[in-house]
């Protein structure tokens, strides 16, 4: 009855979609406009970070020798021989018995290995008592300690975080080399849809799909160009495929929601190029379909919103990883208490919406086709293909979307 | 000895940060260019959604009383008296023994009140088998059962994501209120500071600061303007300031490293505005000023990396909330088992950067100046001021950065 009786497991639909395509060609762009893009080589520092060795305190530079003992009783008493200013070197040095007075971030002058916190030392005319022992390297961080020249600072395929960028720009790249941002076409079907402008009548729903998209493929790093609602006969669809191939480095299909529309949109996937995938044991999503457009790779929606936004999350980001070149990072696990029971059947992996609050995931039930509680849920669980569901009181991971 | 003696709590410098302004003025963006934007007002469904009685399978429209009793041995027998198309509307009725073919998305008939799903259902001729009992509303969605005509859909505050993008294009917002995106001016004080592009020498160190701060500001729905290295005299500090205050919505300095420069900027938003906070019990990040410039919030940074990205994290989500109209979303509560002891000073609160790892955090303790642990960390684990620390095994919250 159904096409899509031999649906496969998600882990293998996963595999395949990240392996569809290779990496975008890399460009440079200006160090401030490189946040979250995809690094596209492996960086190294070309100085030594700090390229001197660096106060972390205001205080005094001491030979940490010269204050062994030292204590509020009997402080040590050094000879202050000089001020480091900020900005400039020094050639200041510290012989035994001498201190310099350093503030936070400036060069210690030769001869000193720590460096004697204002509060912990009294100043009386040129000599500063330290009231307290200070350890060979105290308060201080040595040349190349932060990063050595030549030290490896970002890997390849990291998308740039804040602190990334800083990073960069510690070691002068001005320009940084970036995965160019893949363009995505964006083709909506199903002769039930009309433009958001439009007020819907007798059977027809707004196109909910095509923002969805543009949305989704912000957040993963693709440009997309929206071809609109294509209507669902073989001409239109068939042309859209054409003009969005060429156009483009990758295509989503909003499918249309009934078989018949999905069966349409494989036929003329697989006329103008391959199907991988089509059906996958994933609810909702089972009518997915994973395909090939000669060398751009397209992932087909089921029409549904939830399904859709389920699939983008599951397949979808796999996928367009491939194309953006990022690297899967070490993600957070999350973890919250269920509310409820959530069954699930066995033989396909179920994703349910759930809204966290406090530690504690409340599934939100509802019909596959609501928006509703779409908008209401804040991550998703998962229920493995091998289990039955979970029960109130497990602790399941949960993922952000 | 210190100017900070007079630290304030956390949690109160973060109240007087979010009240420092209140939120920008709304402006109309195109649908497809609101996701991440913060919506300026409550938006309402304009009609019913979906507008008539859906349904959400292929299958065939009954009425539900008629299945009563159905099964596999002894089938309800239904009459076939026609088929919806997707699209249009729908004259057909189903009276009783009848049903009509539905596909998935359309509407159905009058008189259905149920769907029976193809998989459960045998056609022979212009006859339906029925194998299973329908219950009333069964595999439909009703006529505003996901939002009534009327209904709040999303609220004012709420930054948009992928989801809510797709409710407004339901609800026929082709253009979205949302806030203007607030411009904040950044300014680098510091005179051992060169710009990215120049091989530092002697105490010199390239400006991190600036550009993180664009990334942050980014990350928080805030574009910005770099003012640039500012050399930490009072005239061009002043200069600089007098002029980020008349361009900008907001002002971040990334202070000097030093107390004396950290004293002058305090000195100078006293002079141009006023000074709310001069001093945080946090580590890192005690020297953070809260002030205003006129209207305009202000926030002075500690010029170490490290320190600045707490701050940022910690004190400048808030602030600049104040000024894009974010309201705060209920977060996902992250945990994490501690993999060593943190011991922490009573009376600040700590933030611990750490790598989370399966559940696992791993603090990354090093130098406050230190990028390396800065990039390699994923997350910042809090430590109350009433705490001493946690111990290895503690259950921690974690917050992503």
């Amino acid at each position: 009855m159904s096409l899509f009786l031999q649906t496969i497991p998600v882990s293998e639909a996963q595999q395949i979609a990240s392996g569809l395509s290779g990496p975008m060609p890399e460009e440079l762009v200006p160090l401030g406009e490189s946040y979250t893009r995809v690094l596209a080589r492996d960086i190294h520092a070309d100085v030594d970070i700090p390229g001197f060795d660096r106060s972390v305190m205001d205080g005094y530079a001491v030979r940490s020798s010269d204050t062994t003992g030292a204590g509020e009783a009997i402080p040590a008493m050094l000879r202050l021989v000089g001020r480091v200013v900020m900005g400039g070197g020094t050639d200041l040095s510290v012989h035994r018995g001498e201190c310099v007075y350093v503030p936070t971030g400036a060069p210690l002058p030769e001869g000193a290995d720590a460096v004697a916190m204002v509060e912990y030392c009294d100043l009386l005319g040129d000599q500063v008592l330290v009231k307290k022992p200070m350890a060979n390297g105290e308060n201080m961080v040595r040349r190349g300690e932060d990063f050595a020249s030549g030290e490896l600072v970002l890997t390849e395929g990291r998308r740039l975080s804040i602190q990334d960028t800083g990073a960069l720009a510690a070691v002068g790249k001005k320009d940084v080399p970036v995965r160019k941002k893949p363009l995505v076409g964006v083709i909506s079907t199903g002769s039930e849809l009309v433009p958001v402008d439009a007020v819907p009548t007798g059977g027809q729903v707004r196109d909910v799909n095509s923002y969805m998209c543009r949305s989704f493929l912000d957040s993963v790093g693709c440009e997309s160009r929206l071809y609109g609602i294509v209507r669902d006969d073989r001409e239109s669809l068939g042309n859209a495929l054409r003009t969005a191939m060429t156009e483009c480095d990758g295509v989503l299909i909003s499918g249309g929601s009934s078989k018949d529309d999905r069966d349409m949109c494989a036929d003329l996937i697989r006329e103008n190029g391959e199907v991988l995938v089509h059906g996958i044991a994933l609810a909702p999503g089972k009518p997915t379909i994973i395909g090939r457009l000669g060398r751009v790779p397209v992932l087909g929606l089921p029409g549904h919103p939830a399904s859709a936004l389920v699939v983008m999350t599951v397949i979808g980001r796999p996928l367009f990883r491939g194309l953006t070149g990022e690297r899967e990072s070490e993600r957070l696990v999350e973890r919250a208490i269920l509310a409820r029971n959530v069954p699930s059947m066995k033989g396909r992996e179920d994703y349910i919406r759930v809204f966290v609050k406090d530690g504690c995931a409340h599934p939100l039930f509802g019909k596959s086709g609501l928006l509703n509680t779409l908008v209401r849920s804040n991550a998703l669980i998962r229920v493995p293909a091998g289990s039955e569901g979970f029960e109130q009181g497990d602790e399941v991971e949960v993922f952000r979307w």
